[in-house]
């Protein structure tokens, strides 16, 4: 005998049941065990998923033994129905359905109205009395199985369709009658033989075949495959096929159709929830020619069915301990359940209905921890556009979402016009648009609603920047075509000029034209609950990165235990606020300096090695003037960053907070456009050939490879020197004047090896000595922590050895990743995507931590760095900080936090909970 | 008792011997060697080298029991010379000389005479009969002490000599008689006491103990220090110290001094080889006053002196079994030896030498291939200036060695004139000064003698293509600031304008203004030789970088067993003597619609998926004038790649050929200045803007970790095809018409994971496939492998994955140590200098593998790689596959081949014998 191919359901129990998901398919696993719950389900059976692996496999052909269980199973079917297929009389219809384990709507083939012919039409007339739906029941079926199943072209029947209702005076389908639906039918046939050169198929038996056939085709047809790729849908076998008895809701006043949800899947509200139409099919309700009546309506039209409903809605909901997404029809006063299956969710009511449902007993803490998507979160944490006005609109371009929210302002091209427009009051509503951003742009960047760029991935600067600021930004739109000169841009042939209104969505990478209404987030009461959940549960530590003291305060509330990432390269730009050129100015006059002292104490140093007495004078009268600058610069950027480092460690509260020390490459602190150029030679003073040879100097042709992290304080150690001193002075300031405690943890950026950072740790420790000793200071008053980043593949391989000079470790995966797979992440954008597509990355490496290959760098990094330091602080401060998988895999990898943006951590913390829970219950099955 | 501090030699015996180098230095250990032999030193006794480590240990005290064994040793060495240390009749003079156990010549302190006193200088005088001489010796003494070790200014003595000279009328010292040498001590002593605030010293012991630490104290000084840096010597206790009987080769014409070798440093002939200088001072013979004579003239002099000489030098060259430096003196007739070592010697001594040695059965034959340094080959093979013409010449800069041999031209300040010059004859001899170099340079570094960067390292692009090409490059020189615009640089004040001649030194990395004579190369007999017993012992196989049939056929000569990288990215650009644009022409017109082909593909994919079929119809439409473009592109490259192909496999001569599929990203091929991007638009009919946009388009931030290697492939596999159709094409066809057996092993380029690799794979036997059935051929035919380079850190860490695919792997250490150090190798040289000088890389990784982290890297994979595919074979193609260090890390990790450019061939062949002998003679050890 051959294996069980065919699961029938109906009259009170089934062959299977919801559990068999994979082989039943979501559709019938749930019909099956609707059917076991007793609930009035429309009789029918389940081809299952292995028939379509075997159909494959066998060159389309049915396996063998299928045949004869389809065959015995329709005689079960027509025994519960009493009614026979294709019978004159009491004719059985059916539909036809595909249902896959994951549910991919709208993708593959559905036959309905199965097993009408013109012996069985009339035998559907007697039964309904109703001939007009008798035809229109018939027509609807020759177009639906000649178009799936035998490819004739939709458009032929849709022409032959629209000649009649011409001819006829019909403005709609509805309007035409009887007779009028038979002449449809009659062309249809015609069409039908034309192009398949045969008859349309009298025998139902043939008909089923051939739609069973075509629902299996339909698995791999190119919408599905695109689908599935889309969604990241693999392992799965096939489709199932549904062949169920049809029920119709559109057969008379006393019939209906209607979907609901058992709560509302947009607030999350414990109220039933959904629309119906009386006399209507299941698409009328969904497509909107006519307004479908709101659910609690049902209570007036049909008392019975309503009640049924209800109390179907509870058993549902007691069964499958979720919020359900039903469909049911109403056929002569008989309620029929087709679908019941999990519902989807807003973010809000998926964090409502968790912990709802938690209250009711429903579910335990650790299953309403794991509702909850955290990628989800976000919806919750940035405005948004309003649902309704959103559906209305069509983006005119889309980009990565890089960071989320909404935006609505005024277009503007220069960070610095934003800041003066914003300044001046001109525009209270900016968004940035900016090929790409580069640190100059900040104090636009922080004036704007949004950016905007054409260039440049999720971990762009820009992108970086504005989910540090909690700002919207869609990043790499490619179609945008700036013009810097005129002011405007190109999207597609329109043309978008500074000060017109762009809307941005930036979860989901849309542009919109104008001004779309927006709603505010809001940290409702049970979001709050799930995250001091998440926390009882969760192991692993969760920090921030922020830079302001602003930034801090809002990753406080949103349950920062600490910063693990303190980028200090903004504290050498202007804040807001302060006279333009304040610290900018500074810095830029050291730059313009430094490589002129180095190269003269370069040459002192040879000097007094060769002990030249007169070249020793005279290089230290050229380096007296370049030395002063150089001094002078540090001198006055030293209280200022030491009053940033005040406010943020005010701002903590007591929690760590570790600071990098200068990253990027210094050219990133110069103008590199000429009038930038002017302007600076003007405010400083300066030639501008001097300026431009200094930035042709500092040019790098891989800058992302170059003179950046620990190497520029190994070549100008008085910049280290200068942060270290802001860094424990402020520590000791907030210390003493406020009663704080601060736990600075300073770390040294960009090592690839131990001896860099052992030298950069003596000039960190020397510097610390003086401050001790200036302010009769001692590491119990303040206990430090010195410490690297591992984000150079070097590094992380020989991490043993670092480790013995490390006091922590931070992975910069960011870096990590474009250094280990070879990717700069302001390019990389152009092929990634591709990338994703063909498979060669499960993800964009730059959102999800590439587990297979830099996780295995970070793994390797943990076992070599505690097998030499067994106190090792480890925790990520790359964007994957923030990313669900990426969190879980720091749980399971054993780092002791993980660092993000600040709006990314209420993801974290929830991420972090999963993970034990995910593991915890990975050991009770094993 | 104390331990054994002071070692005595003297009488015919010593207490130590030469193999105790590490305790007395290479000094005291050949003078007891030499004593033992029972060659006439002059007595004396080496105070250990441990001493000197106690002294630093011991706050620079003498450590207990010192000060007896030197009184002891002292009454030793009075009694073997029967004088006493400051007799007035019979006075012992002897020197101070520090002595490491690695030669630091001049960098440590040394005292002569010491013992002189008023009194003892009388019994001096009294022993001579030579009253000035007598003085003379004693103010030498007493500069020497004040200078040596009481810090005395030098200049003061030589101020005081000046003044009593130009009293006198004195031209030279030697022209002042005893009284004015009288006049001088007096004076000196008045120094002494100014400076010191003390009489000079007349007690001998007291002026031998702060002699002896003064040697000590110089072990630390700056140029000491440095000098150890700089030649990287490490691992030493400190300088011994040794104190010897002095004796006079200036008492008169009995008396003299020579500096001998026992055969000649320079060419390695069998023959003494050595100057003398009669009744004179070791420094006169070194020091150019007077011309020494040939050491065979003084047969006529003294030939009791020379004939001892001449048995001397047999019987030590058959005692050290290799090539002797010896100091003599001759005393009143008396020949005493004053030092020997091991000899310097040129690459071709040092060859011959070997080979002669080897023959006289005086070594073996690992020892004769251990006898030469493989770095020093570069000297044979490439020309170099004439040795005494460069003594003379000062460089008016230097840069990076990048790749050795001596050019001298005309300067040349742009590619494109440097090849209209060569073509017009206007300049043949032509220097290319550039900024930096790019592939659209090809051209003009082939034209060109020589090559001048002002920017780059040793791994630039200049740097790699001079030395595929041999040519002779200094790159990175940063102090040269060119003006194209003028067509001139300014190097240090000095301007050099176009058409200026100057000479370059590849091999030390300097520039010299004019023209310096040159010596060609010669490939002499014995080098061949020892080129033969490498190959003998080697298992290491050694493959060329070479991308031209002339270059293969250089390197076959060389001893290439194949090529390890044939680079493909030239045969894209015109090659010399092809009409201009030939290829560059069509790749441009493939670049400039690649992107639109590749946008309509996808947007014509998208169409077919939603089955929009207008849409199709447009696209399909659109697409048809791009796509035409860019198949006729490829269709013109073909036949061109493929002759290029034939021609390098002709010259293989059937060995294996790596070819690397296109790698460096587009826009390396497109003109990025004004003026090329003009000449582009009116040589290919296309609009100006159209070309800047393409390139801008193309523009990446970090082209190193950009669209380029398999990336392209994967974006453009119409490019991979005619590659791969190329190959295989001319594999046939040289397989057919010339009977040559070909084995092309297809390289893919910066893969990063496994499944990158499987895809292009297929692309790549889909091409082949398709020649060998249009060809009627197969894999029997044409044997091909297809492999990947390993570059990228994640390929490198996968590697078990990436060998289920890969047949080969070649370690692209270029990128590798690019990605794994994050280092960009255009920019790093700025401060990777810093970085050797601090120590955090023991040497530029870029010219020495960085074994500790990217071999780690290369050991990892090579390991992961075999244990899933123990078949696979795996070399090294990056720059490192040509040095010395890293040839035999290659061979200790059981790599199968190194491939470098053809000059460094015999490098890697002599290294590679050197790793099998290394080996052999450490597991003895075991």
């Amino acid at each position: 005998m051959s294996k069980k191919f065919v699961y029938f359901f109906g009259s009170g129990k089934a062959d299977g049941k919801a559990a068999m998901k994979q082989l039943l398919g979501g559709k019938g696993a749930n019909l099956a065990e609707m059917t076991n719950l007793k609930l009035p389900v429309p009789p029918g059976f389940t081809i299952t998923t292995e028939v379509c692996d075997l159909y494959y496999k066998n060159k389309k052909k049915y396996p063998t033994g299928l045949d004869e269980q389809i065959n015995s199973n329709l005689v079960k079917l027509e025994k519960a129905m009493g009614k026979k297929l294709g019978d004159n009389k009491n004719p059985l219809l059916v539909s036809v359905r595909s249902g896959a384990a994951v549910s991919m709507p709208g993708m593959m083939d559905t036959v309905l109205n199965l097993g009408l012919n013109d012996l069985s039409l009339q035998g559907l007339v007697a039964q309904t009395g109703n001939e007009r739906f008798g035809w229109d029941a018939y027509r609807r079926f020759i177009n639906m199985f000649g178009d799936v199943v035998m490819n004739v072209p939709h458009e032929e029947f849709e022409h032959a369709l629209q000649t009649i209702k011409t001819k006829y005076r019909a403005k709609n389908d509805t309007d035409l009658n009887a007779a009028q639906l038979k002449e449809v039918v009659s062309e249809y046939k015609k069409i039908y033989k034309k192009f398949t050169k045969e008859d349309f198929p009298s025998n139902p038996k043939l008909q089923l075949k051939k739609s069973i056939e075509a629902v299996f085709s339909s698995w791999n047809n190119p919408r599905a495959n695109k689908y599935r790729e889309i969604n990241d849908i693999k392992g799965l076998l096939g489709t199932a096929v549904n062949v169920q008895a049809m029920v119709f809701g559109n057969m008379g006043n006393d019939c209906g159709t209607g979907v609901c949800f058992t709560r509302n899947p947009s607030t999350g509200e414990n109220k039933f929830y959904g629309e119906y139409l009386m006399n209507a099919q299941g698409e009328d309700v969904v497509a909107g020619i006519r307004t479908p009546e709101p659910i609690s309506h049902l209570q007036k039209t049909d008392k019975k069915a309503y009640d049924r409903l209800i109390s179907i809605r509870h058993k549902l909901e007691k069964h499958y301990k979720d919020m359900q997404d039903i469909e049911f029809t109403i056929e002569n006063e008989k309620l029929y359940m087709l679908q019941t299956r999990t519902g989807k969710r807003t973010a809000a009511a998926a964090v409502q209905i968790a912990v709802d449902m938690m209250k009711e007993k429903l579910i335990d803490q650790d299953t309403a921890i794991m509702r909850i998507e955290p990628q989800m979160l976000d919806q919750l944490l940035h405005p948004t556009f309003e649902t309704k006005a959103l559906a209305k609109s069509k983006p005119i371009a889309s980009g990565l979402p890089a960071s989320p929210g909404a935006a609505v302002g005024q277009v503007v091209f220069s960070a610095d016009e934003a800041e003066k427009f914003y300044e001046s009051n001109q525009y209270k509503n900016i968004i940035l648009v900016r090929i790409e951003t580069s640190p100059e742009d900040i104090g636009g960047m922080n004036v704007s609603k949004g950016i905007l760029t054409a260039r440049g991935g999720m971990t762009s600067h820009a992108a970086v920047v504005a989910r540090g600021m909690g700002k919207c930004c869609v990043a790499g739109s490619s179609s945008l075509k700036i013009d810097y000169k005129t002011k405007s841009m190109n999207v597609k042939g329109k043309t978008i000029k500074q000060g017109d209104w762009i809307s941005l969505d930036g979860s989901a990478g849309n542009i919109y034209s104008g001004k779309l209404p927006t709603m505010e987030a809001k940290l409702t009461g049970p979001f709050g609950q799930i995250m001091k959940m998440a926390d009882s549960v969760r192991k692993l530590g969760v920090r921030t990165n922020a830079d302001t003291p602003a930034d801090t305060k809002v990753a406080v509330e949103y349950g920062a235990e600490g910063i693990g990432l303190c980028r200090t390269e903004h504290m050498f730009f202007d804040h807001p606020g302060e006279k333009p050129g304040t610290r900018i100015k500074p810095f830029r006059q050291l730059i313009m300096v430094a490589e002129k002292v180095k190269l003269l104490r370069e040459s002192l140093e040879s000097a007094k090695i060769a002990e030249e007495k007169t070249e020793i004078a005279q290089i230290e009268k050229e380096l007296a003037k370049p030395l002063k600058q150089y001094k002078e610069a540090l001198a006055a950027l030293l209280p200022l960053q030491r009053k940033d480092f005040e406010g943020i460690f005010k701002a903590l509260q007591s929690r760590p907070c570790t600071v990098r020390l200068l990253d990027p490459p210094l050219h990133e602190f110069l103008p590199h456009d000429e009038k930038g150029q002017a302007e600076m030679a003007t405010l400083m003073n300066l030639k501008v050939s001097d300026i431009k040879r200094t930035v042709e100097s500092l040019h790098e042709f891989n800058p992302m490879l170059g003179h950046r992290g620990c190497r520029l304080g190994l070549t100008y150690p008085e910049i280290t020197q200068m942060q270290v001193q802001a860094i424990i002075e402020a520590a000791i300031n907030v210390k003493r004047n406020f009663k704080i405690k601060v736990h600075p943890e300073i770390m040294v950026p960009l090592i690839g090896t131990v001896k860099e950072l052992s030298i950069v740790k003596e000039q960190i420790q020397d510097a610390i000595a003086e401050v001790f000793k200036a302010k009769k200071s001692s590491k119990q008053e303040i206990p430090y922590l010195i410490g690297t980043m591992i984000e150079i593949p070097r590094a992380a391989i020989t991490s043993d050895e670092v480790a013995k000079v490390a006091e922590f470790f931070s992975f910069g995966t960011n870096d990590l990743t474009q250094m280990g797979c070879g990717f700069s992440r302001d390019d990389a954008g152009k092929f990634l995507v591709d990338y994703v597509k063909m498979g060669i990355y499960e993800y964009d490496p730059f959102q999800v931590l590439d587990q297979a290959g830099i996780g295995k760098l970070v793994e390797m990094s943990v076992k070599l760095g505690k097998s030499t330091n067994p106190n090792l602080k480890v925790g990520i401060c790359g964007e994957h900080g923030g990313e669900p998988m990426s969190v879980k895999f720091c749980h399971r990898t054993g780092l002791n936090y993980v660092s993000c943006s600040p709006y990314r951590l209420p993801i974290a913390r929830l991420s972090a909970a999963q993970a034990v829970i995910e593991e915890k219950r990975a050991k009770k099955k094993k």
